[in-house]
């Protein structure tokens, strides 16, 4: 199994000012890279404390990659639905050289009504703006003269500069929540897979990642080469009672953050996001012992979050873990315990 | 007066892969913050040799932040047209946290008809798109609960995260070519003002000077704050013979690159961009020596090119100069030694 850190941060300016929180991200990016894990991961959110501090995540991941020479850096994820393919496939082609070919590049479809608005993008027009979005990235990186004649853009023939670092293209992940339809195609195109368990009961996730390994078989992609990537909010200490609590306090904040994000889904309806009008009734419902017990979040001892990767492994096989180690606000020091504990006493039992 | 680096490559893949490019400019950035050097700059342009490997300037300037405490980091320019102002001045305000309050945001309106095109955005919204995103992200920065009602974008009520470093907002520049009426606006907004005088006859550009620091005046900033920074190429050698070879091929090769850019003037015509069908004129009529004596480019030795800048000076006031130091592609060793006889023996006779 491979680990990593991702940056989903829920502060606002009441919470801690942007320049401290950049900083002791990209601290905790170096200790990252000290430790050995194998990639950090940035979101794109706006507005909402709901990862709002993100909102560009390769600006992040640039200044990251200036500050490490190992590590791999992710977008988790980029949305192609609110910047032009043009400028994306630009700035990541730009964030793959300046890291040595250290990008992999992650796009998600965006899930909130209000970025949705703000964007003047409409929402039912997500699914295909991000199948747009997403291959004209990949052909403008592995073709030169590419002629683009889409639904939404029209440009060429161009060739990209700069070209990528990773030829033909650097390699790409997509992002689903809860929608089948969205693993089984990451698998059909030969791309990995972006999952929050957190989200969906243990089965659901073992469905999808039955459907995207599936349709990676089918489709003749090398065998085992399938990534996927699952993130869990985290929360390590040595004493169980300090790490129940944190964690408690952690997942209870991401959980109000995400209450102020999601409440448009309250009176939104998309055949693009069927069912997500759940989501506020979900959040509602939040249960840290419930979540904790199912491993939905990993939270305890080094020895309790040891046992819980073993589940994890079990029920989904040999994935990516990216920790979000920020997400509900700990102290920074919370933060630099969880990811030394974990990388340190967690880590060494998962080495492929 | 204060002098910098400006990042205006003119390489493609066949001159230089973008990973060795990328690590030579960040290379030169650690060694102009060594030198002393007040700022370095980068450009946006798109898919020609002519800056086409600086698409997106913020990418480079978050990686340059991360290797650097003190110098400051001008983006020269970004182009509103070509990104939502929600996302502009969002990874703006990321980089000016990520750099402690170092970015000066320079904007400007784009000139290359064929960038108009691939972005489909017409022409003649040059100058309209231009004002709305400045001053959408001048607002996002400055306000909280900010209500967008604008011709192109339309969101709000929102309060842009992360709140920039710089309060009330990041020093604002905006960038003109051949109008006049762009440095009055300047003037009258209190922004700074980038001009490359390499373009323009030197009366020009002593007339777009005045009208810009009479607005300025009329308008009741604070005399003396107002900021003109001036690009030029830059190359020196301690040889006047080595200097004057090696800048007249680095012009010869900015003049092709630039030829293909601007190919599309001979068959546009805007009435946003009035006399521009005549640069493809003026670039055909090439002539280095004649640029060295009117000084619209730095080349020489320390001695000879100190002389330069007393004309520059006498001619224009107390500017800021941003060299260009790669442009043409001179050798990364050649680079490195403009940088260094500039910042050791030319800049100390112009200590502020
Ligand atoms: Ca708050
Ligand atoms: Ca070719
Ligand atoms: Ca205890
Ligand atoms: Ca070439
Ligand atoms: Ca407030
Ligand atoms: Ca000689």
């Amino acid at each position: 199994m491979k680990f990593g850190i991702s940056f989903f941060p829920t502060v606002g300016p009441a919470d801690k000012d942007a320049y401290r929180h950049y900083a002791e991200c990209l601290a905790l990016v170096e200790l990252a890279e000290e430790l050995g894990y194998d990639h950090v991961k940035a979101v794109e959110h706006y507005f909402f404390e709901y990862g709002g501090y993100s909102p560009d995540p390769v600006t992040f991941l640039a200044a990251a990659a200036a500050r490490t020479s190992r590590i791999r850096l992710v977008t988790g994820a980029v949305l192609p639905a609110f910047t032009h393919p043009i400028k994306l496939a630009a700035k990541l082609a730009m964030l793959d050289n300046i890291s040595g070919g250290r990008l992999d590049a992650g796009f998600g479809r965006a899930f909130l009504p209000d970025e949705f608005a703000w964007f003047e993008v409409p929402i039912d027009e997500s699914r295909s703006r991000f199948d747009e979005g997403v291959e004209a990235c990949r052909r403008l990186w592995a073709e030169e003269d590419v002629e683009w004649r889409g639904t939404y853009h029209r440009f060429g023939p161009v060739t990209l500069l700069p070209r990528p670092f990773r030829q033909p293209h650097p390699p790409i992940l997509v992002a689903a929540a809860l929608t089948p339809s969205s693993c089984e195609a990451a698998g059909r195109n030969g791309y990995g897979l972006m999952l929050v368990p957190a989200i969906n009961p243990r089965e659901k996730v073992q469905d999808m990642l039955g459907l995207y390994r599936k349709a990676w078989a089918d489709a003749g992609h090398e065998p085992g080469a399938d990534v996927v990537h699952l993130s869990y909010n985290a929360y390590l200490a040595e004493d169980a009672d300090e790490a129940f609590a944190g964690g408690d306090a952690c997942s209870l904040r991401m959980n109000h953050a995400m209450r102020d994000a999601v409440a448009a889904w309250g009176r939104t309806r998309s055949d693009n996001y069927v069912g997500y009008e759940n989501i506020v009734k979900k959040i509602a419902q939040h249960d840290f012992a419930g979540a904790l017990a199912d491993n939905r979040l990993l939270v305890g001892t080094p020895e309790q979050v040891t046992g819980q990767l073993r589940a994890i492994r079990d029920w989904f096989g040999d994935v990516t873990i990216s920790l979000q180690v920020i997400t509900g606000n700990p102290s920074y020091e919370d933060a630099v315990r969880t990811v030394r504990l974990f990388g340190e006493q967690v880590a060494p039992h998962f080495a492929d």
